[in-house]
């Protein structure tokens, strides 16, 4: 059985918190939060506390928190080398402090407050600085059925930077798409399954051989009448862009 | 029973033909294709023909056939006062020849060759110039399974554009994660849950609201990380645009 103290009661903290109650071979020895009071209800369920000083011995530590706290929280762990892991996509794991043996789980999903996410659907991809925090962090991560990938510090940052690009670009997509229909009152809801089949698609071919459309197409009448269509000059400046994009992936 | 004559063998074409072919209300009287041999299999199911003078007589034509050839086939058709429509998105229905009664069945979905498609996941937009056309191609959709919703021709066009945007430019998007994860040797694969949940979100919360990352939370130093990481130019120039887009649709 792996102990893990885990500090953070924020959404990553909190989806982590309850893998772990499910899994097998893991267990919250305590949870850490500066808003003690937003994990005051899982006191039942493991020891809580606010208070650096009361931190126990565990086998792994798990920090997380925002970005922007990682370095100065293992800069204030008041213990040496034990195994502590950050959890973003985009901090260098040398920005933990290195009195401890250090290592990242970078959960590669977007976790929604309140909903439950079954870690299936949940790629952990882990990266240590020492090759002996390795199997311990693997265990942890299948423990609590995700798939995992040993990972560089280059490839988190790349898989970080398209995570980008494939969540939080195409949503504003899906937000240009509400917004244009809305213009006419026409119904967002219409397009859903379309967005939903889009994703699914890629599941199983490339998004090269996926690409359909007017863009691909080469087929200029429509790419003129949908510019004609759209008023909002940021609007049209993504068009033009991404239809350019398409056309330099698949040329003619 | 309504009886309809499907012009066009494409997918679209197919894919309503094989719709159409499950569903009790609605039968396929006859399909025409120019490239009659792309049909041929289909003969013991349906008359089959490559000759225009021998269409039969219908409650329906259906011209499921590229943009530009809808106005010439129309034209063509050697006969009058019966209902016929196209499928296309972008396409005005005044395209069709006014010697019949006129208007649109426009699948909102993206078709696969091969795969199958349930129509309940194809909502189809209708639009007639004649209100007693509208209650026979609700039937015929609605026998299909497919959620129905009456357009007028704006809405038609908008939904169309707003298509683009969540189908094609969203696959784009994809295919740039593919490029960035590739170029470092990450797996691509990893990303796809994340694909999944981005779309799976919307289904019930609006894109507004779901929307999080460095772009909403104006997280400069992961911004610049980001830019930096990427190498190329066109790539750089999306990156810049749509953190633009959603910084100002999520304000400060």
């Amino acid at each position: 059985m792996i102990s893990v103290v885990l500090l953070g009661s924020g959404n990553v903290g909190t989806h982590f918190f309850k893998a772990i109650e499910k899994a097998e071979n893991v267990r919250v020895a305590q949870w850490f939060s500066r808003q003690i009071d937003s994990i005051k209800g899982y006191k039942n369920k493991t020891a809580i506390t606010d208070n650096l000083s009361e931190l126990m011995e565990a086998d792994l530590y798990i920090l997380a928190v925002s970005d922007d706290a990682i370095a100065t929280l293992s800069s204030a762990l008041p213990f040496e080398n034990r195994l502590v892991v950050h959890t973003s996509g985009s901090v260098n794991v040398h920005d933990l402090d290195k009195k401890n043996k250090r290592g990242v789980l970078y959960p590669l999903q977007t976790f929604s407050k309140g909903a439950e996410m079954d870690f299936k659907n949940v790629p952990i991809c882990i990266e240590t600085l020492d090759k002996k925090s390795y199997p311990i962090l693997k265990e942890v991560a299948t423990s609590l059925g995700s798939p995992t990938k040993r990972v560089n510090s280059n490839q988190r940052r790349v898989l970080h930077l398209s995570a980008v690009f494939v969540n939080n670009f195409t949503n504003q997509l899906y937000r240009i798409g509400h917004e244009i229909t809305e213009s006419e009152a026409a119904e967002f809801d219409l397009l859903k399954p379309l967005i939903m089949e889009t994703a699914k698609k890629i599941q199983t071919l490339s998004p090269y051989m996926a690409q359909t459309g007017p863009a691909k197409r080469h087929d200029k009448k429509t790419i003129e009448k949908h510019l004609d269509l759209l008023k909002n000059p940021e609007h049209k400046a993504i068009y033009k862009l991404l239809t350019k994009s398409i056309q330099n992936t698949h040329g003619r």
